[in-house]
């Protein structure tokens, strides 16, 4: 089924020179979200550090040689100091090895790729970026959310609402003026007070608000809610990270799609 | 090289049912950023509705049987009125054929992709999105540029600089006052009136600006300069669409990147 052209792609395209390390994004979960080059690069590396949250069928696709280092975080649980992972990296790399970062969704939006990618250039290791499909959008597409819509917005923000104890906050009253769509990521633990701050700054509490949690996992869940509701609504739905945050009118396409085509309720997605 | 892990996962995934149509994002240009998703899609598809700009390499992963329809447009070239595709789409469907809707980058991130799933709906044509690498991540990727970065910004704002003549302007004053990086997708043409705009809202004229042209294609671009001298350096060096535009200090890691590391010249990307 797959046929010679799909083997020829793979076996094509960058080739992992031994000690480089390539920053992969791994996509929001299910494989099937996997891009060609990040199965090229698992194919290729001599040691896959990964992040929590990689699927183990995503794994599997590493050579049965490599060696695969847990190198996650989750919010709160610090399995891995950040500079010692980046030591890591450089002096798997400095052995000779080919060192692949494997991160959820992309490696530059959230995921403090840029960083290592800037302590890599630092260490005089060659390195090479995989994109990945973005959790916001993957989550979006999973609820029937466009990112865009004529008519509705210009422009969509990426924001963390994840709080770093050394850096300055999310100025929430800037983007509730920008009155265009907010996709939030590791939001949902402060999404009480994020949905407070965005209605001090403007925003009606009746604007329309979807998490979705997990998207593409077999545990995905999406909620709607509104910026008012969500403190309450998550508490009884007992929703749960990791989860993406959209808010703004944008949400209010999934409704579109429900009223103008109810039979699709279980198609849609 | 591929191994059957590989192939039994193209073989699971969704099925592609006859009478429904998929809109899939087959990334920025080069076929190493299809997703796995993507690649079952053109397995399957009866028909594929391709935009222009989609590479050989991808249209010939669809069955040989598999018919093709260019349904591209180019910025002030409409080749078909995106009504007409609608109707053809649909048709399609009801005829029986799985039909495939190709979009470079991610169907809903300034794709029209929202659109066409609300028409789809309303003809209760069943419809799945697959989403793709958007194209300004990877062409952020492409030139060392992170999306976000610790210490330097807690958001990042995806814009089109198009001019649709039945919809409102982008409030460009307004994306100034937020002081976070800007991804535009297609503003070249207009880069000389958003950069007054940008800076007429407060952005300093030294505020950097990245323009990365056909990005991960083989005649890929990238330009560094201002909003101040964008207007002059882009006539100067002739880059041309399609392209996205980077504005903010986030373009500085580039410059941060070859001082670290200035053997990496030809390295990095």
């Amino acid at each position: 089924m797959i046929g010679a052209r799909l083997e020829g792609m793979l076996d094509g395209g960058p080739v992992f020179e031994p000690g480089s390390v390539w920053l992969v994004g791994a996509g929001p979960g299910d494989p099937g979200y996997l891009t060609v080059n990040a199965i090229r690069a698992l194919q290729q590396a001599d040691t896959v550090l990964h992040d929590a949250l990689i699927d183990d069928r995503i794994l599997d696709l590493a050579r049965p040689e490599a060696h695969r280092i847990f190198s996650g975080k989750r919010a709160g649980i610090h399995s891995i100091d950040q500079a010692a992972l980046c030591a890591r990296m450089v002096d798997l790399a400095r052995s000779g090895q080919r060192v692949l970062r494997l991160k959820g969704g992309d490696p530059m939006v959230f995921g403090r790729g840029g960083e290592e990618m800037l302590r890599l250039a630092e260490a005089e290791i060659p390195f090479r970026i995989i994109p990945g499909v973005t959790a916001g959008l993957a989550a979006m597409a999973v609820a029937s959310i466009p990112a865009t819509l004529r008519d509705v917005n210009r422009a969509v923000v990426f924001a963390t609402g994840h709080a770093a104890p050394d850096t300055d906050e999310t100025d929430w009253a800037a983007l509730a003026a920008l009155g265009q769509p907010l996709v939030l990521y590791m939001a949902l633990r402060r999404i009480d007070g994020i949905a407070r701050e965005l209605i001090a700054g403007g925003l009606p509490p009746a604007t329309p608000l979807a998490v979705i949690s997990s998207a593409t996992r077999p545990d995905e869940e999406i909620l709607i809610s509104s910026l008012g509701a969500v403190a309450e609504d998550r508490q009884r739905y007992n929703i749960e990270p990791p989860a993406i945050v959209v808010v703004g009118d944008i949400v209010k396409t999934r409704e579109r799609l429900l009223r103008v085509a109810p039979a699709f309720a279980g198609a849609i997605a």
